[in-house]
């Protein structure tokens, strides 16, 4: 249940942007000797992005990090806009307003941690998995009861879909 | 507990079908460079299935992902009827009742997302894991106490041995 | 804290035996394409057989599976009584009681589901994790706090050795 | 929130010395038939050791394992003091004591398990995971909210930086 506030920042939404550990994953890196082996992710997120594909919303994912795994769990679900290995997330961040001609209100934007603040004050609407460990710093219009990596992102697309009027 | 009316639907249960991610799973896909490496089941649902086959109702898997592991784990359970990459689940389930000679009301069904619910329209006896994102969707007739891959399906199980007469 | 009626059972106990799958492990069984790849134990049930074994308690294993993820913990904690692969575990009780020379109520046994329900009739103290999916068949002496996987015999062990006088 | 007695104890903190299992991990240690195959680490202490070292606090490791999962997640963090297999931690402690010219109420420790114990008798601020199994053992300065692998290690961190002047 939200705000009628809100409902109305989610109606207005045509792109979801997402952070990926800690949103996507429960923050867990499996290491070996070698470093990073896997991650995990959740079924119900790559469902929410065939959802929000069905209302003709895309998603794009921007991670800090540049792991294989995500980019192998971005292939299978047919995302085109995957950014990896980013320092400066507002710089994608307007990359993609030009490419889907936008303004940020019109854009969604979950992450977790200290590294997404920028971009969560220039997103249109924004949201943190309940697992955060930087709620008080990011200040999210809406924190999810979901956590990290168990469909926190589903969570907020199904939001976004039932506030858009078609 | 439940309702003297569940228990006679129960009662009348003769097969079991199940979705697998979110229900035989915690939902998780474990990711590497190379795509899913690997999935974790619980040992408390293949226990479920030996029990379930000491009654005579036979389990029938039904996944709308083609995942090796899943047919790993049916083999080691020895189950006959494991159906992978299947998109729509209702003509799998008619076949299943042409080949069991049974009727609807007849068959249970455990199912925790919005592709699972066109068979649950139809089936005698429908169950969601605790973690379902899709419960007000769904409306199975029971939401049960465990979470997907960790024994919501044995306590279906369970609940449906308890109901059998003999 | 536990009545002074197990205080004074558990003060009798020179063995532990302790089921695997759902007691050492949170009943995750980990597979791929070739079947089982792995399990996850914890190291506070690693740390419980040296606090065991410390006050002249020895730990034994006995496993429905053959597993070799299994095999491999049980060389790691230096364990010599392990049983993988074992269909009637109470033939193996009994090798264990003649071995070390004890009679039932000298010995503690920790289980979560059905297969050990024989076992715990005749063990002299008896457990079973938060997670047991069959709490109300097994009516163990102890459930315990804690699930299996995330030291359920780490908490067993604990409670044996404080109950000992030495 | 924490009392004004400890929030000086941490102002005064200039080095975090961290145990591994338990604190950076659930505890959980997945095997497969050769042995350990990875560890699980949390993203969130990833960020920690960055956010510390903002602030001018190194971070160091001390483990009582040999495992070479640490020892790449040490790796890609950057740390330089990363003690692997070691059976007295003290002495290790000791060791860093010297080499940043400290004395012990400078240094805050976050330990899980009795091995920790000697240790955490010595540090100027002492912290355990929810998760501990030992914390009446223990009796650390703050019992956090956050459990072992999920970020306890993150939750330390962050008060102890909240507490600098600078």
């Amino acid at each position: 249940m939200i705000s009628a506030e809100l409902k109305a920042k989610a109606g207005k939404i045509k792109l979801v942007v997402t952070d990926i550990d800690g949103v996507w994953t429960d923050a867990k890196m499996y290491y070996n000797a070698e470093g990073e082996v896997m991650k995990a992710f959740s079924t119900y997120d790559g469902m929410a992005t065939y959802l929000l594909n069905k209302v003709g919303i895309p998603t794009a994912m921007i991670s800090g990090e540049d792991s294989p795994s995500v980019a192998a769990r971005a292939k299978k679900l047919k995302l085109d806009d995957v950014f990896l290995g980013i320092k400066d997330k507002l710089i994608v961040f307007e990359t993609l307003l030009e490419k889907y001609d936008l303004t940020p209100d019109q854009v969604a934007y979950i992450g977790d941690d200290v590294n997404d603040y920028i971009v969560m004050q220039v997103a249109g609407l924004t949201a943190s998995p309940a697992s955060t460990p930087a709620f008080h710093i990011l200040k999210p219009d809406i924190l999810l009861d979901r956590v990290g990596g168990d469909g926190a992102f589903r969570e907020f697309a199904d939001l976004i879909i039932a506030a858009q009027d078609k």
